[in-house]
C-alpha cells in the first residue's frame, strides 16, 4: 500500500523501562520502586475527595502542592517547578535549558534517558566515560558545553558525590545550566538545595516516585532560581498548561506534608540495603557502594545474564542491560527484608 | 550580575489560559468545563483505590483504559493512544506526525496553541483564514503541506463541519497526516471515527476534559491507524514512559463504562445551549450557530470587551480575546440552566 506520509512521520528510538509483570507473586526488584506503600496521608486525600471538582481544570499554579514544597524544603514557591513525573520536568529542563549549538555533556553510564531526549529535541550532546571505578571526574567538565546534567546518586551505578564535588562542577560551568538529578538523593545523600541561593545556573531536579512510594501518581520537581523557574514555567505552558491533576496535587501535598513516615521509609530502605550489599558479598559478589535504593553488582565467576535468567525463572526479577562497561553487572532494587532475603536464597541456590 | 548562560535559555511566549478564580461565587463560563459533575462512577473508583499500588509505576499500557475506549468507540486497542489531556495528546502528535520542512496548515482563528507548538517544535506553519462566515472552506487546503490540524467543531467558532467536509479535507491531503481535534464532538457533532478504516493518514485527538467533566484529572486520546498509534508511542516514550497516573487511569476508565451519565449530560448541554442561543438574541445579540459547549457572539451595539468588564464585575466570567476578527465577541461557556439565566439577567439590564 501507497502511504505517501511515511517521510512526515518522526523515526525514533524510544528508552525501555523495566519490564512489569500482572503476575503478584513476582519479587519485582528491577524498576526502583520502593517496597513499602506510601503516606496513610495518600489514602486519607483519595476516600475524601470531592470528586465534583473534577468538572474544573486542576488550578494552575497547583499552589498546594507547591507550598507543600516550600515548607518542605525551605524555599520560596518562586523557586519550585512541579510536573508529571520527574521525567516530565526533566524533559522540560532540557528544552528549556539546553538551547545552544554546543554539546552538553554527561557520563557514559547514567540514566539511559538522556540520550533519548537528545535524539527527541536534536540536542547535540558528548558522554564522558566514567574512571575504571564509575566515579565521575569533575576536572573531565571543564571543556565548552551546553550544559550538563549529572545526576547523584549516578544511576546506575549508585555511587553519590558531596557537595564539595557539586561544588567543582558549578565552578567549572558558571556559563551553563548544571543540573543535578537527585532521583536517588533520599537514601542517604545530602542535596545541593543549599547551594541554589550561592549558583544561579544550578537546577535540581527530584521525585517522588522512589522515596516517597508514589511512583504511580508522577510527581516531580523542580529546585533553581526564580528567573530559571520562570523559563521552564513558560516553555511548560507552550507544551501543556495543566500536567498534573487535581488528585495527584492534594494527595503529593498530603505525603509531603508526613515527614515522620517519609524518613521512617527511607531509613528501612538504608538498613536493608547495607545488609543487601554485606550478604550479596558473602556470594562472591562485587557491589558498587550505593547511596541509592538499588546496587550494582556482579559475580565474581557466574555471569550477569545467567543469574538474571535463572532467577527470572523463580519470578524475581532484576533489571539487566546490555550496555558496555556494565553487561556483567546486574542491578537490583532494595526491596523489603523479606524479599532480599528470598533473593539470598534464591542466589545461594542458583550459585 | 552577569549571567554568561543566558544565551542557552530558551526563549518563548507560552499559551495562556483562561482565568481562574478560587471564589465559589463565581460563575465560570470562561474555560469550557462542564458545569455537572462527572460520573459517580469516578467517586468510586478514588474511594476504594488501593493507594498500597501507588508504589509501583503505573501499568505500562494503561490496558484498563485503553480497554474501555476501545469498548466504547468500537476499535481495536492498537488504534489508542493516550496522554495527559487532549495538550499532551497534541503535542505528541505535533512531534510525531509534522516532521517535514513544509508548513502545516491550520485555519487563521482556531485553537490558539497550535501556533504555540510550531513555535516550541519549530514547526513552520501557514494560517488559511475562514471565510466571511467564519467556515472553513476545504478547498483552500490543497496545497503542499507539512500536515493539516483543524479542530471540529472549531473553536473559538463552535462551527462544526459533517463527515463530507472532512473526508474533502482528506482527499485534498492524501500525502500528508490530517489531525481532526474533536475536543467538542460530543456536543452534537458526528466523530470521524468511521472514517478511520479508509483513511490510514486521519489522526482523531478527544479528550475527557469537556463532556466527560474530568478537566481536574487530565485524560486526551488519539485514534488512528496501528501504524501512527505505533510512532506516537515511540514519540511519548522518548518523552516520558509514564503520563497517566494509576488513579486516572483506573478513573478515566470506570467514566467511560458509564455511558447513561454521560448522554444525558451532554443532552442537558446541548438543550441549554439551544435556549441559551435564543436568549442572547433576544438581548440583539448575533450568534455563531454552535455546535460546542460554548458560543461565539458579538453585540450589534455595546461593545464585547466593555460587556466582558462589567460581567467580571459582577462575577460572572466569559472569555474576551484580543485577537483580530474576533475583538468584538465573546466566547460563552453553556453552563446550568440557572447559571445562563443568571448571565442573561445580568446581560439584560447592563445592555
Amino acid at each position: 500500500m501507497c502511504k505517501p506520509w511515511s517521510d512526515k512521520l518522526r523515526k525514533i528510538q524510544p528508552y525501555v523501562a523495566g519490564e512489569q509483570s500482572k503476575n503478584p507473586n513476582v519479587i519485582k526488584l528491577n524498576a526502583n520502586e520502593n517496597p513499602y506503600p506510601p503516606s496513610p496521608k495518600v489514602k486519607e486525600v483519595l476516600s475524601n475527595f470531592n470528586t465534583d471538582n473534577l468538572r474544573k481544570y486542576p488550578a494552575s499554579d497547583a499552589s498546594e502542592l507547591r507550598t507543600a514544597l516550600a515548607k518542605a524544603y525551605n524555599l520560596d514557591t518562586s523557586q519550585i517547578f512541579m510536573g508529571n513525573g520527574s521525567d516530565d520536568v526533566l524533559a522540560l529542563c532540557f528544552q528549556a535549558f539546553f538551547c545552544s549549538d554546543k554539546p552538553i555533556l554527561f557520563p557514559d553510564l547514567t540514566y539511559s534517558f538522556y540520550p533519548v531526549w537528545c535524539s527527541l529535541f536534536k540536542t547535540p550532546y558528548k558522554n564522558i566515560p566514567l574512571d575504571e571505578n564509575f566515579r565521575i571526574n569533575p576536572d573531565d567538565y571543564k571543556e565548552e558545553n551546553g550544559g550538563v546534567i549529572l545526576p547523584n546518586p549516578n544511576a546506575p551505578t549508585g555511587i553519590y558525590e558531596n557537595l564539595d564535588f557539586i561544588e567543582k562542577i558549578l565552578n567549572n560551568n558558571t556559563d551553563s545550566i548544571v543540573i543535578i538529578d537527585e532521583a536517588y538523593i533520599d537514601f542517604g545523600g545530602q542535596s545541593a538545595i543549599s547551594l541554589l541561593d550561592k549558583y544561579q545556573n544550578l537546577v535540581i531536579v527530584q521525585t517522588m516516585s522512589k522515596s516517597r512510594s508514589l511512583a504511580g501518581l508522577r510527581v516531580g520537581y523542580a529546585f533553581a532560581s526564580a528567573e530559571l523557574i520562570s523559563v521552564l514555567d513558560a516553555v511548560k505552558n507552550s507544551y501543556n498548561s495543566y500536567t498534573m491533576d487535581s488528585v495527584t496535587i492534594s494527595a503529593a501535598a498530603a505525603s509531603l506534608n508526613d515527614d515522620k513516615y517519609f524518613k521512617d521509609t527511607c531509613n528501612k530502605i538504608i538498613n536493608t540495603r547495607q545488609k543487601t550489599i554485606k550478604a550479596l558479598e558473602t556470594l562472591g559478589f562485587d557491589v558498587v557502594p550505593s547511596m541509592a535504593n538499588f546496587v550494582l553488582a556482579t559475580h565474581k565467576s557466574v555471569k550477569a545474564i545467567n543469574i538474571f535468567e535463572q532467577l527470572k525463572k523463580q519470578n524475581i526479577f532484576v533489571r539487566y542491560f546490555k550496555i558496555p562497561r556494565i553487561d556483567n553487572y546486574l542491578r537490583i532494587t532494595i526491596g523489603t527484608d523479606d524479599e532480599m532475603y528470598k533473593l539470598f536464597y534464591a542466589l545461594k541456590k542458583l550459585l
